[in-house]
């Protein structure tokens, strides 16, 4: 079966997921790049590796929320922005953007497609699902959007890297009370010398 | 040189070091209890076992907030209460209790004796550090005590098992952004099969 999967969402040890302060400058927040460095560190672990590499693989769309698409609020109005990944976006699929505000379907090179979704997080995961075939259905950031999906019981599986970095502000995954419904558990919590690796799974 | 530190303070993954609804019945609230028992499985891992026993070594006094020593609120009065521990409590030092409310010490059995502090924070650190002589003290919970001293910049190291369990409520160790003040660092971050642990201290 398919999965709706949230893979490599970075958390520093104090909770955070992005760092405060998140601007056109700073995508992830004062401080929030320092969650990724270990993935693009000389000497990664195979751990890491494998990590990393399954994240990536059996992923036939995404879903993500408006402010990890971009900067841009409200209407779209006369609005170019295309994300923030240059003209050949690493998703090569269909992604679907969640927001408020409609706006046509926008191809890239490579194979990304944006769609954008204005119903509801539940037709999101239908259009996703559908795209992808038999393969996994990614859900990107932002945390906002992840509890949605989690607080819904729609999320199959959350692998979530622990860095060892302070953010001391910023966007927490875990905010409420009770945004991890009963039904998910850790299924595995290992380390390389790097960085551990949370795997939550609906059980 | 003799350190404050905060040894064995069990977190979840979703950052939680007790429960919610602490009670007379449930002192680490519902659920809180499942952050120690990796420390009692009968396959404890060595680098656990280290860990916990190194927690114990070198303490040459406690500090800690009443809600740690007790459920009892407001003036002392009548209150026999002397811990959750029974006659001969697991200290066998000087015991230094936050408190708003006078009451005379209280020697147990064992060598533990309760010293009831109420001129603040810094008054309980001086006291500690005299009674411990040339060994560490050791500053226990609850979590608004970890982050009074932390705030202040008064904890030299802070080791944090993160224990694979989803507590979805209850006290957190980092609630605020700032808690954890500009000097301090990740030190080590390892993991056992059952456990992560997370070491900070003022670099």
């Amino acid at each position: 079966m398919p999965k709706l999967r949230v893979s490599n969402l970075c958390m520093s040890v104090d909770g955070y997921v992005a760092g405060p302060d998140q601007s056109l400058d700073e995508p992830l927040g004062v401080g929030g790049e320092s969650l990724h460095e270990w993935m693009f560190a000389d000497d990664r672990d195979e751990l890491d590796r494998r990590y990393v590499d399954a994240s990536m693989e059996g992923v036939g769309a995404w879903i993500m929320g408006r402010n990890m698409f971009g900067p841009v609020r409200g209407e779209w109005g006369d609005s170019d922005w295309r994300g923030w990944w240059g003209s050949e976006p690493p998703y090569h699929c269909d992604v679907f953007v969640l927001t408020h505000h409609e706006r046509e379907s926008v191809a890239m090179d490579g194979g990304t497609t944006f769609h954008f979704v204005t119903d509801g997080i539940e037709s999101a995961r239908q259009q996703a699902f559908a795209a992808a075939g038999d393969r996994d259905v990614r859900l990107g950031g932002g945390a906002e959007t992840v509890r949605q999906y989690l607080r819904a019981g729609l999320v199959d599986e959350l692998e979530i890297p622990i860095v060892p970095v302070l953010l001391r502000g910023g966007e927490r995954l875990f905010e409420a009370p009770d945004d991890v419904p009963p039904g998910y558990e850790v299924v595995e919590l290992v380390s390389s010398p790097a960085v551990v690796h949370l795997r939550l799974a609906k059980v």
